[in-house]
This record gives C-alpha cells, sequence and structure tokens, in this order.
C-alpha cells in the first residue's frame, strides 16, 4: 500500500511515519519507483505497536528504538531477547546515580529488596533493573515518611505474581514462538497500564465501600 | 532553614527550588529580610513529594502542580478531594479524544470494561479517568491481535482488588486523617512504581522456570 493509505489504516499522520522511518523505528518501504514506496501489513502492525508503546505505555521515542532492536534480533536465543528486552521496560534507565541513592532510605530499601526476593524464591538475576526500580521507589516512601509500606510488600508481591502467572498462561496458550518476544513488550507494557487502571478503579470501589456512606450520609455510594 | 540548607538535604538544587516556587508547586518561603527567606520541615516534605512523584512516577511538573491543588484543598470534604487527586493520576487527560477512540476495538473494550465493573460489582463514578485508560489499553492490545488478553482480566483485577485492600489497610493503620490525601497520591504514584517492579521480577521468575533452563540446558536458573 502507499504511505497515504498506511496513514489512513492506523490514524498516524504521513509526516510522522516519515519521522518514525527516519529514527529507524520503522523500516523503509520497498522502492517501487524513485518517489514512491510501498508498504505491507508489517509496517501497519508495526505501527500500531509503536502507537500503543507511545500512547499506553507512555514510552519514549528513544527507548521505543531500543526495545524494537531487542524484538527484532533474531540471532539470539529466545531467553536472552526476553530478558534483554524486559530490562529495556524499567523507568528510566538513563538515569544516573544521583546523590539520594547512597543515604539510609536507600540503603535499607536495598535491603528489604534482597530480603524480599530471597523470601519469595525468587529467580532473577542481580543487574535486573526492576529491582533498581523497586529500591527506588521504596527509598522514596521511606523518605516520605512510610516506611511501614513495606508490611505490605509481600501482598503486593502475591498479587505481582498471580498477574505473572496469569500472563505466562495467555503467552503460552495465545502466541506462537516466533511472536514472542513481541508479545512479551506488549504484555509487559500495556499490562501495567491495564494493571494500574484496575488498580485504581478498586481504589475507588474500596474507599466507596469504606468511606463514602459513612463520612458523607446521603451521598450515593 | 535557608534555600541552601533546604537544598542540601534534599538534595534539589537550589536554582529547581525556586523553579518550583515560580510554577507553584512549592510555597514560597517566610521572608526574614528583604532578600533572604526562611523555609521550614513542611517545605522539605514537600520537595520529596514532588522529586518522588517526578522521578518514581515519571509524572510532569503540571501534573504534580494539579495533584498538589487537590492535596492542598482543604475546603472539600475528604471523600471528594480523595477522588479528584486520584482523577488526576491516570494516564494522559490532556489528550484529544482520537479517531482511533471511535473504532471497532474501542467500542469492544468500552464494552468490556463495562461488563467487568459491572461483574465484579466496583462501584465507580461514569467519568472516571481509570476506565478510560483501561479502555484505551485494552482497544490498543485488540489492534495489535491480542482481543484473547481479556480472558485473563479477572486474574488481573483479583490482583488489583487484592492490591487495593492492601492498600486501605495500610491507610487505615498508618495515617493520620489529615495526611490522607497525600498519602493517597503517594500510595497511587509510587505503589503503582511497587507494583510494576514486582511484576517484572515475578515475570522473570516465572519465565526463568518455565523456559530457562527447559530451553537453555547447562545456563543457571
Amino acid at each position: 500500500m502507499r504511505i497515504g493509505e498506511l496513514s489512513r489504516r492506523t490514524g498516524v499522520p504521513v509526516p510522522t511515519i516519515k519521522y518514525y522511518v527516519r529514527e529507524g523505528l520503522l523500516p523503509p518501504g520497498e522502492l517501487t519507483s524513485p518517489n514512491q514506496a510501498s508498504y505491507g501489513e508489517s509496517h501497519e502492525r508495526r505501527l500500531r505497536l509503536i502507537r500503543a508503546l507511545l500512547d499506553v505505555g507512555g514510552m519514549k521515542v528513544a527507548e521505543i528504538a531500543d526495545v524494537l532492536t531487542a524484538i527484532d534480533d533474531r540471532d539470539r536465543p529466545l531467553h536472552k531477547v526476553l530478558g534483554a528486552a524486559a530490562d529495556r521496560l524499567g523507568a528510566d534507565h538513563d538515569d544516573q546515580a544521583d546523590d539520594a541513592d547512597t543515604d539510609g532510605a536507600s540503603r535499607t530499601a536495598r535491603a528489604v529488596v534482597a530480603d524480599l526476593v530471597t523470601r519469595r524464591g525468587w529467580r532473577t538475576h542481580e543487574s535486573n533493573p526492576a529491582a533498581a526500580d523497586l529500591t527506588k521507589a521504596l527509598a522514596a516512601m521511606d523518605r516520605l515518611g512510610h516506611s511501614a509500606f513495606t508490611d505490605v510488600l509481600d501482598d503486593y508481591a502475591d498479587a505481582a505474581e498471580q498477574v505473572a502467572r496469569a500472563d505466562l498462561a495467555y503467552v503460552d496458550r495465545e502466541v506462537a514462538v516466533e511472536d514472542m518476544v513481541e508479545a512479551v513488550v506488549i504484555g509487559t507494557v500495556l499490562g501495567e497500564a491495564v494493571f494500574n487502571a484496575l488498580r485504581r478503579l478498586a481504589h475507588v470501589d474500596a474507599s466507596a465501600k469504606r468511606y463514602g456512606t459513612q463520612g458523607q450520609p446521603g451521598t450515593p455510594g
């Protein structure tokens, strides 16, 4: 199809499509004449993936380029590509370690995370950026006076394991091996957005039930 | 304390502190002379909150300003302030409804979300941005060929309810009423980062157990 048709199908403006090609996010179309390129289904699909990671996942263009490189790397064994893709999906890895990383809250948080990983028997590698992200979040909570939040960490970990099991069962059942890396990226980024939205809905429900009628007699729910 | 001391304690550079004051994120210090202001514990705490929402939560300065307005609004009843704060914490609410919002995937996703809310008996209001975020994420998955992901939605919802219960129990036990709105903001934003990191750790563990040793004999874990 021509670039105009690709734009119409995906809702992505033509100049934006050209920008993604220049940035290496989208492979160029096949030249059918010196001034015209033809795009296929794979371009349409890749474009939808880019938009989902941008619009739903809130990722930056440079982060998406990194993740797509991992997806397109067919020479590495699946297990390693999955790991590389997952590692690129953390919070913000280009952050320099700031001064705060060496304070008491950070040291405590690191110990809490190490304990948790041991207690749950989680197999993970030391450089997993998710462990660093977790440490950073817990240290920030500690600095805000919420060190006791670690008391509910196992409730969170139970829920995280349940979600991870559901994700893996889904991938096992629905996804062909050659699509697995892409599915993991989609599942990680979009699944995160799904869970976060569900958690906020569940919060509204839980606090309406607990505080709503009691604190505000007469208001519905 | 002077601004230099506030900067030292929080690790936030002086010009950045001044920028937050100009943008209304941080109340100005108390003037002790025409050229000097004095800052207190409340400034230090607010500064830590701003940095946590920026660095861990990935929020933008304008979004943080919105949320802080809700936190500081002492005239509204708690229940409404909680709702207003939570509503400002969604994915991206300044987004115009794009063309894609009216396609088949969006209509299907809206029906799936309405069904889910009814099935779970969740009390929520129609304008809750979390429902829109959920719809957007599910529609994006559908467009990428993952409409079957809705099969695991109840596993996700179970986990979300478990986390919401843990959050409420924590707030009930640990947080004074006057700090509750702030705690909800911290819990929503930082709790999200905590859960997302845990889910990624649980993924690595689950896929190491399922694919690792089997697909890659000889590699540890």
